[in-house]
């Protein structure tokens, strides 16, 4: 089973997202198929096996329990975790969202501390139950938890035992703040779980010392500090994402005085214009705050119509609790608020001023159109799909080549590509024909002394680089001069070509799934509300579609036995096109074997030599060769790649079968005289990546401004 | 001072890398000037005080020691760690580099165990010695440490105290392996280090249990596993990164069979040809492997008279100790050993056989020329400074935009710029000179019906994703059709423009100069042996002078003010251009100032709006922009930036001062119509940033294939 499959597996088994480089580590050790899911044995009175619990969920760890005598400890395929701390440590740091064990690397210290603290001084029973208690009572004197403003696992420490205490009657006199602290721990909803509710049902309300807003931020997003610190301008200003995306949806934040910047996208007056209702939004998340701006706070009369949808403004507030549907919270801006109206707009020019614009009168308006929720979500997407792809190329050990757009080798043609040249300009100043030589023009005048192109692959390029220096890939724009009009074609577009040394056409198959997956399972992770937008608006079951992709190996077969296959459904399936064995397959073929035989993605390989490059390696039957394709369900080709020919004598015979001159290709040739080796590769085009985890169907929705015939604009 | 000037120097005070998010978090509330150094204060004598002591000198932490009565505790700014676990565990933390924690997530979870176990058991005097003994001798019987493959704080905080019993007398009879074990800690610098060399001088050789290569991975690179994954062509491929780069040189992997690829560098004979000895890369690092080949390996005779600088192969040996200076090991292919050789060569033909070639001569073979070590540094460089640009960016909430490169907006005049067309190759074909109409060409015929070009920079069209969605940035290629022919100016090269909304310049200038100082510390840590080959071979002092970039906040000052001082050190600099204001300095300007006035960057601005461009916002004093430059010594103007003009009336008054047409830029003017907000941007020329980085003079050495005028190769 491929290793990135068995970390997605891994990470459902966990129940959430794995923890930075580590985990992955040895889970790639436990893709060799040792472990499967986490298991406590121990006595469930025991209060030790109660605290693994109890911070298992709060840390959101899938802990299996099974009642056993002796100590407790945590079996993980061959491996046992023992000592309390041991267990504590190893829940608190499975995953990467909890804040179980500290918000910050100080706060994991002293979690550090605590617990040390806990399970030296509250062993059952307490050496000096008294003097445990004061220290307590004033550590907790000022706070909500032992650590931060979170329930960690200092909480679980110190709590569970207390607790455990208290019901044996041991405890009698508990100082205010510890009784406080003890009720919030309580109804703690891990701690609830675990214990049950024997604890007294009053509601404990956490105090949330009043602070600066600059002071903390413990939000689940910030890795970065609640304030940009990037914006002085509107000193103070906070993503709408810190706030709507936090995994609270912002809870933690009630009470606290923010300011927000964005764009609105609706206004409503309420309470005879005593009241204003604006939805924000600021691009960090296509979610708007709703901020309601009271006619006591400063700034307000300065709206009057002028705060139409797509006018931008500051508002400083309050965050309280939402009484409305769809949000925890919202900014409430009374008298000690304000509101800064950056720039007004007037509706009636506004072109994004309606709902349910077309996705064709958006392309009109590319430069506003990225406040639209489709492309502001398309956009989102589109940048963390690239951040997945360096991730994933990095993280594995390629490098990222640059790989030239214009070219001037002497064996590009020029069907289908852009010709780059000064020649034009000059001779318009001039106001003179271009000139000629021969019937061609007399390139020597040109830029580059001979016919430039732009590029259309980056292929050869980068193959350089990898017989040198053995894993490269490149990522960057393509062209194509192809004039199609067709929801699938740009002009311009982006391209990822990786290259890997010493591997055959089964390598570049694994990559190629590992990578889909990888990209796929990033977006899942970091652009989830992105996602439930694409399918609401866009492609109903798109989440169960990509979830689909991520939850088995594709399939993989041969050409041949794929076309044994469509010969065998022929019948059925009605294509349009007859299918027999050295075809190219069309669309219609490919989404069968996908969508109908196996449903989910396949892997085609070794095909016909006659319907692919020359450079692609010729297999030992002289009839195809090691070409392999990925193919989708609704989408069709994602990837298509081989192994490359580095034997120089079948290279050259291949160059002029397919008639093609080998001097033409003298660096390319040069790689195959000195110092050969087997390598793969493969191409995605970027922009099909993006369709295929949107379901956005038109290719010029997924770029930023799509270029095709006639269109140039922006 | 700013964030990252400031996790700089933390990380300085930490002496290495941070640690992660966590750590970064916390250092930028640090960064508020609270934290300088790490302390420990305890008694030298005690136990406690020595495990944390070794822990830190192990770890790599630097901590400042100070004798003091009571229990040991880390003083952190306002910060107290205390208890000895948790200050183990924080020294364990602090660095990123470090596997004293452990290697991997489950190891780390034995550490902890191993960590409890110990400070439970060995307290000072242990409540059974002997059955803390027998436990110890049972688990460390197959094993050279307590857990993994190295010193651990588990070998911290059960060898510290044993030796400290052992001191006293109290420890008599330890079995085999707990004897080798201690001698082995003994041994350990950290240990010899802290507690001096009493212990009994013999060489205690570790044990490393002969196993598979495929079972563990534990050099300090593999974030990742020592064996290729992607490899099965050559099944058991190990990069010689995770041999050389490791921590220890390799050490670690001392005795287990291990099979690289790669590219012969030299080959020598010795022993009349019983020998042979070649130094193998395969593009992971500079550093060769030494391959010492006998001759009864087998395919050894093979190898003759084909395997010259530039072959190709595998090798299949055991790592051994190496008697040669330079390197820690090397690999033995002795009888049960194999080398397979890909791809021979002609030595004669071969055009990188000889050492020393021009840059220039590099240039004509760009499709070899990443063989070389400069181009291959070169290229690992490159990489890095993107993956650093693309996290820099991404952990700051930006999001990545892919700008167009063919844009036939109307505001685009010719002057410089590449056309793009498809009406030559149109034209050539049917032999026809190209239409024209009304002295122009017909462009209704053109793949865009309009004149297109090749794109100067993104800014504007970023711009417009910039007033959606905050914080953008692009990273593509960018054209100039300038005919020069300088070392520093390219037709094609790669630009980073990042767009803030909610900005004015200073934040401008904050991110500029962090986002400068994230790539220059990115590169130094984890390009450290490419960056030594660059002070050793190109620029003497490189290090010293990237140093000093990250050492201190840069230089600010206006234009104006830098007038100022030029004008009074003129007569002492004697520059060829006179100084006045209003001019555009020139480089001798600049690099005086950075260099000789200010010895560090750099940032100039407000600078004369004549001198700008129409998009730069205008001053209150009506006579300067919002602009700014960032120049760095030996290089000069890296970044230029600016805060943009939100105003419609005066931008519109702008763009007509300069001569241009306010209905040509429509699409610009509207983000200032609908919505305007205050923003700020930069562009920065990438290959100026490995320029910087690297010490490489030459613009064409920095980027694999550059195009200039009459060379667009390969």
């Amino acid at each position: 089973m491929c290793r990135w499959l068995k970390l997605e597996l891994d990470r459902k088994a966990l129940g959430g997202r794995l923890r930075c480089k580590r985990l992955q580590r040895c889970t790639s050790l436990a893709a060799m198929g040792k472990i499967p899911a986490l298991t406590l044995s121990g006595n469930s009175d025991d209060v030790r096996t109660k605290m693994v619990l109890v911070a298992a969920k709060a840390a959101g760890v899938d802990l299996k329990f099974e009642a056993k005598a002796g100590v407790p400890s945590i079996q993980y395929g061959m491996k046992t975790i023992k000592y309390t701390g041991a267990m504590l440590r190893f829940v608190g740091k499975c995953l990467e969202d909890t804040e179980v064990y500290g918000n910050t690397f100080f706060e994991s210290a002293e979690v550090d501390m605590w617990l040390d603290w806990s399970l030296m001084e509250l062993e059952d029973p307490p050496a000096d139950l008294e003097r445990v208690l004061k220290v307590l009572e004033k550590h907790l004197d000022q706070r909500t938890f032992v650590v931060g403003q979170r329930f960690t696992l200092a909480d679980v420490a110190a709590s569970i035992p207390l607790i455990h205490l208290e019901q044996q009657g041991k405890v009698t006199a508990l100082g205010t703040a510890t009784k406080r602290w003890l009720n919030t721990c309580k109804e703690a909803d891990p701690v609830k779980n675990i214990l049950g509710s024997h604890s007294p049902p009053k509601t404990a309300q956490p105090v949330v010392p009043s602070r600066p807003a600059a002071a903390s931020a413990t939000t689940s997003i910030a890795s970065t500090p609640l304030i940009d610190p990037y914006s002085s301008s509107v000193r103070g200003r906070t993503e709408i994402k810190k706030i709507l995306a936090a995994e609270d949806g912002g809870k933690g934040l009630i009470g606290q005085k923010i300011s927000v910047c964005g764009w609105v996208k609706t206004v409503r007056e309420a309470e005879k214009g005593k009241l204003c209702f604006v939805q924000l939004n600021d691009g960090s998340v296509p979610l708007d705050i709703q901020v309601v701006i009271h006619s006591e706070a400063k700034g307000f009369d300065t709206l009057k119509g002028k705060v139409g949808t797509g006018a931008s403004m500051k508002c400083i507030g309050q965050i309280v609790e939402s009484p409305g549907r769809g949000q925890a919270v919202e900014l409430s801006v009374k008298d000690s608020g304000e509101v800064i109206l950056f720039g007004g707009v007037d509706a009636k020019d506004y072109p994004l001023s309606k709902k349910g614009h077309s996705h064709e009168f958006l392309r009109s308006i590319a430069h506003l159109r990225p406040r639209s929720n489709l492309i502001g979500c398309v956009a989102r997407v589109r940048a963390a799909l690239a951040q997945a792809t360096h991730e994933f190329f990095r993280s594995n050990g390629f490098l990222y080549v640059h790989t030239p757009l214009i070219t001037a080798a002497d064996c590009e043609g020029a069907g289908e590509m852009f010709q780059v040249t000064t020649m034009m300009a000059e001779a318009e100043k001039d106001g003179k024909p271009l000139p000629m030589v021969n019937g061609k023009f007399d390139y020597s005048k040109d830029f580059f002394q001979k016919p430039a192109f732009l590029t259309v692959s980056g292929q050869l390029s980068v193959e350089n680089y990898c017989c040198s220096l053995s894993k490269v890939y490149t990522f960057g724009p393509t062209f194509r001069a192809e004039n199609s009009h067709t929801s699938r074609h740009l002009a311009e577009f982006w391209m990822i070509e990786p290259e890997l040394a010493f591997a055959d056409i089964f390598d570049d198959m694994n990559i190629a799934e590992d990578y889909l997956k990888y990209c796929v399972s990033y977006a899942m992770t970091h652009n989830r509300a992105d996602l439930d937008f694409f399918e609401d608006k866009i492609e109903k079951g798109l989440i169960k579609r990509l979830e689909n992709l991520l939850a088995e190996p594709f399939a993989r077969l041969t050409y041949t036995e794929a076309i044994d296959i469509l010969i065998k459904e022929s019948p059925k399936a009605g294509f349009g096109v007859p299918v027999e064995w050295g075809m190219d397959l069309g669309s219609e073929h490919e989404r069968y074997l996908a969508e109908k035989v196996y449903k989910k993605p396949v892997i085609l390989y070794n095909y016909p030599k006659d319907i692919k490059a020359f450079y692609m390696r010729l297999n030992e039957d002289n009839r195809t060769v090691a070409a392999m394709d990925v193919l989708a369900p609704a989408i069709g080709e994602v990837i298509g790649g081989s192994q490359r020919e580095e034997r120089l004598d079948v290279l050259d015979r291949r160059i002029t079968e397919m008639g093609l001159e080998p001097k033409d290709y003298w660096w390319y040739r040069d790689l195959r005289r000195f110092g050969s080796v087997p390598h793969s590769g493969f191409g995605l085009g970027f922009e099909r990546l993006i369709m295929l985890t949107t379901g956005v169907e038109n290719i010029r929705d997924v770029i930023p401004y799509p270029r095709y015939p006639g269109h140039a604009e922006f």
